[in-house]
Formats: structure tokens, sequence, C-alpha cells
């Protein structure tokens, strides 16, 4: 047992990137920004996926893959980029760029496994993912809408939330993927808080605000004007910032969903509740581009992601832009040195 | 009975400024206007509203007010700035500023309806308007949400659509003031397609743009994701675009809500049609802040307004910045010059 004298060393703040889908432009980007010595320098990264696809879009693309095989068992290099292979190797065929399928999402998947089991064994503090299809994780039976619920699941995490992090604006979902019409009854006083909550934590420890003042976004048009556009403001919404309140925390609200993100970004507030999708992503999207960065807030490790999707349009054409990526990268760095 | 030979002479193209809400920051921004040489020069403007209590703000905020009465019957100067009193003259207290009420409610709406008599007699191209407070329009007797389903009404105007006009970015609304979760139910194929319809020809007629490209939003999340998030996208969006279409429109959608607007300040597209109040404006006040212009479309007349409201915790200061209200005046003089 580890005496408080003979302190253990400290962990590797090893990041782990997944692949993403093979048939989108996942390899391409992670190659891409391996291929920057400022994303690779003094850091310790685990890529995580298949070499096959690997090499397919290094060849293809003309973008060097050069990363030596590393297995759990072994010590990792306490700096530079490894990679480890995630899925039964050789048995496959390499799934062709722009055609996603039950292939490619099977590949993906097992990326996003290997990684998550490398972070709950401690190997890496944390993972930054490439995009992945949610129809071809269907077709290859994996049965969650997208990373964030998944990856709650596979680290048996209760609850979780998902920020968006841009350089002027941070904001995170009270709900995610739910049709409009059903927004309102999703909400729930005890939801709200609970992410306004998970927010709070995360400001404090991984983006090293001491007291982070919380906006609340409204559920309706000018949060519901006294209740003449809704009721779910007074009623769901103002409950769960007094009980924000009464924890201690600098929780305001709930203020009209359109003027609310410009008054963070002048300054007034560290972060945005947001009720819903649209609410919440016009405003970073607009603003940020794809700079912005999704967070996972909830897990016991760190997990950050590209705000942008497979782009199968465009995956073997060499045209993708690795900046959303190297963006992620770079932001679950700096959340790992504040741990 | 004019000739087609003997070709009536050009109206001026003067416009109407209304005061808004006197117990809010509307006198301040018109007087701010009024000062700003580059705001005035080469244009005839009437200011409408009441003589006193512009005189008050005059005094408290050592802003002068110098204009000449006007009175419909009489000849409008080609050029500069008169005053046209909209209330009956000195039967009435000035409001206190930040103390809006029936009385101030009254003044504001006596304003709003001379500048509608105003440019439904063709005396003015359209109207300017300052803010107004809800709450004081209903204590005064308006029936009426706001400037625009009012206008509507005074104009005769069927149809009406309400638009922001930023520097960068042009949005229209298929529905305004409407809680969250009625707004699935409310928004209609055809309802969708008039608003559209509206932005084309607005985009054409008043901003000059010669083939509009336009975005259509989608309601749920991803535009629905082939329905796993909502079938309004389906069902009912998508119909409208294609209706669109084949009216000869160049109209795309059901587009990602997050997304869309990116695209649209990116070049893709001129104009974007939201689903719902917070989709449209938190993308636009966000990027914007208070520069985009409130333009209603679908009136025989010009009408834009300030993108905020009447601020009463800082009105009588001297401190609220008539930014809005020059960039509302600028764009409804371009329009004018276009017609």
């Amino acid at each position: 047992m580890a005496s408080r004298l003979t302190r253990a060393p400290r962990r590797p703040a090893a990041l782990a990137l997944t692949m993403g889908d093979p048939a989108g432009i996942g390899p391409e980007i992670v190659l891409k920004t391996l291929a920057d010595p400022r994303a690779v320098r003094g850091r310790a990264l685990v890529v995580v996926g298949d070499r096959a696809c690997f090499t397919a879009a290094s060849r293809q693309l003309r973008i060097p893959f050069r990363l030596r095989d590393w297995h759990p068992e072994l010590p990792l290099p306490p700096r530079g980029a490894v990679f480890c292979q995630a899925s039964p190797p050789g048995r496959h065929a390499v799934p062709r760029p722009g055609r996603p399928g039950a292939a490619s999402g099977r590949l993906a998947a097992d990326a996003v496994v290997a990684a998550a089991a490398l972070c709950n064994g401690g190997l890496t503090l944390g993972m930054v993912t490439a995009p992945i299809n949610k129809d071809a994780l269907r077709r290859a039976g994996v049965p969650y809408l997208g990373h964030t619920e998944w990856l709650a699941h596979l680290s048996g995490s209760r609850a979780h939330a998902m920020l968006f992090a841009g350089r002027q604006l941070k904001v995170v979902l009270a709900t995610i993927h739910v049709p409009l019409r059903e927004v309102p009854r999703r909400l729930t006083a005890t939801g709200i808080l609970e992410v306004t909550r998970l927010a709070h934590a995360a400001l404090v420890r991984d983006f090293g605000v001491r007291r982070p003042r919380i906006a609340v976004a409204g559920v309706n048009p000018h949060a519901g004007e006294s209740g003449l556009l809704g009721d779910e403001d007074r009623s769901v919404v103002l409950p769960a910032v007094r009980r924000a309140r009464a924890l201690g925390l600098d929780a305001h609200g709930p203020l009209p969903g359109d003027t609310v993100f410009r008054r963070a970004l002048e300054g007034a507030f560290d972060l945005v509740v947001a009720m819903y999708h649209d609410q919440a992503l016009a405003a970073v999207k607009t603003l940020e581009g794809f700079r912005a960065v999704n967070v996972t807030l909830g897990l016991p490790w760190i997990r950050t992601s590209v705000d942008h999707g497979t782009a199968d349009d465009i995956a073997g054409r060499g045209i993708a832009s690795a900046e959303g990526m190297r963006a992620a990268l770079d932001l679950a760095a700096e959340m790992a040195g504040r741990r």
C-alpha cells in the first residue's frame, strides 16, 4: 500500500484518440492531426482503431502513418503517439470512403469500446473521438444514437451532460436528441439542476473558473414573458435555478434564449445552460463554426469530440479540415493538465 | 386621371420615426439619432410622437430637440426632419423614465397609429419604430402583443412575416411569439411557403438580390434525422420546400437548424427561413448583437425596427446606445431607395 510519504509517481496524462467511422473523414483528420508537430509534441497519445484502415487512408491521402504498435500490457511511453489495434486484425475488408455500413460501424465501435477500456483502466486520462455514423452504428448492432449516452453506459456513469466549448462561449444542454414537440415535457427541474451542477463542477475542475457564473436559458420565447408565452419557464426552469442557488451556485435565470448567449460572450456569464439542441447549437455553431468542441460531462474521465459529422461526401478526398479535431485534442490536453 | 405621358412627380422618399414608449429609451435613441448629421442628411424624416415627452427627454439628457411642427395637410419638405404631434397635446403628464403604464402605453400607441396613417396615406414610404412595452400597451387597451401583428391590422395586410437583417445574416420566422410546445402544431406547409414567398419577394425588391438562394431550417434536431427525431421535417417542412421549388424559388431544406445559419453567413444562402423564435434569434443575436434590424414583410409599406426592448432599467440615464435605431433607419432608407 502506498504510504502518504512514498508518493506514487504521477500518472502519465495520456489521451486516447479514436479513429471514427473509417468510411468517413475520421482516419483522415486523425492522420492530419498526428502530422502536426504542435499537436503531438510533449503529449502522450494512444491512437485507437484499425491499422488496415489507417494504412489505406495514409496511402490514398499521402499522409504518413508511422506509429508503432502498443498493447495495454506494455508500458506507455511518456511522450509521443503510439497505435493500439482495436478490432481483430486481418479479418475484414477496409470500408470504401463514402460507403458507411455495418462493417464501417463495427470498426468504429471497436475503437470506441477499446478506448473506453483504456480510460476505465486508468491507462489514459480520457479520449478524443473522431466522428461516427449513427446509421452505421445501428447496422453494426450498437443500440446508442451517439457517443455521449454510449460512453456513459460503458463507464457506468449515472448522470451525464453534453457541453460545447468554443473560444467565446460554453454551453451545456438540458436535453439533447429530443424531437422539439417533446422538449417541454422532457424537461424537469431535477434534470436541469443536475446538468447545472455537472457544468459547475466541470468549470471549476477542468476549466479553472473559480466561481462560475451560470446563466440558465428559458424554454419559451422571451423566457415565457411572465407566462404569456408558455408556463414551463415558471414551473420548471425557475425552480431549478432556485435549487441551484440554494446549493450555493451562482445561477441566474430563466433568461431569454435569444439574448442569453450574447450576454455570456460579452462576459456576463461563464456558461449557458440551454434547454434544447437547436437553442444551444444555433448559437454556438453560428458563432464558432467547427471550432467548438463537444465535451461529455459526468464521466469518470475526460472526453472531448469534434463538433461535426463523418462528412461522407468528402471522405477520401483529402480536403477535410482537421481544425475541429485539433481543437478537441488541445482542449482535452488542457483539461488533463488540470486533473 | 394621370396619363402615362404626364408622369406624376416622384413621391418624396420620406420615412416616419416613432417615439416608442416614453417611459423607456425610445425618446432618447430618437434624439441621439437626430443629433447625428449622417443619419439626417439628405433624408426626409417625420418624427411622430408627443412633443412634451421629447422636450422633457431633451432637457433631462441635454440633447437638443429643435424640429419644427408639421401636419399632414402641409407640404413635406424634401429633406430634413420635422415633427408630427400624434397625441392630443397638453392633456397628459409626461411619464417618468422607467415607469411604464397605461399612460406611457397610450402615448406610444398614438405614435404608431399616426405613423401608420401617414404610411397608408402615401405621405411616408415607411416607418422606423422605437421600442414599445407590451404590458403598457395592454394597459392602454391595445390588443396586440407587438408592432408586427398590429401594423398588419392597421394596414389591412393579410399575410405578414418578421425578418431580421444583420450585417452577416438575414433570417425570417415561420412562427413568432408561440410557446415552444405549440410550435410543431402551429407550423403548416402553407404557412412556411407563404413566409418563404414573402422573404423571396423582399430580397428581390428591397435588398437587391437577383435570384435569392433560400435555406429552410428544420424543426427538430438534425432536421429530424430521417424521422428518428421527429416527423414534422418530413411531413410539414419538406412539402413546403417542394412547393416553393415548384413555384421557381431556389429553396433548400429542411436543413439542420444548428448549422444552417453558419452556412448562410459563409455565403451558401441569402436568407434562412427559421421555424421558431429562439432558433432564429439565438443565431442572429449571438452573432450580430443589437445591430440586427427587425423588418416586417407583407405590409404595403416599409417597416423596420430596433431589435431590442424599452430597457426601462436605464431609461432617462443617457447611456442607451442608438446603434440599433441608426441601423434600422439606414436599412429603411436603403430599402426606400430601391422602391
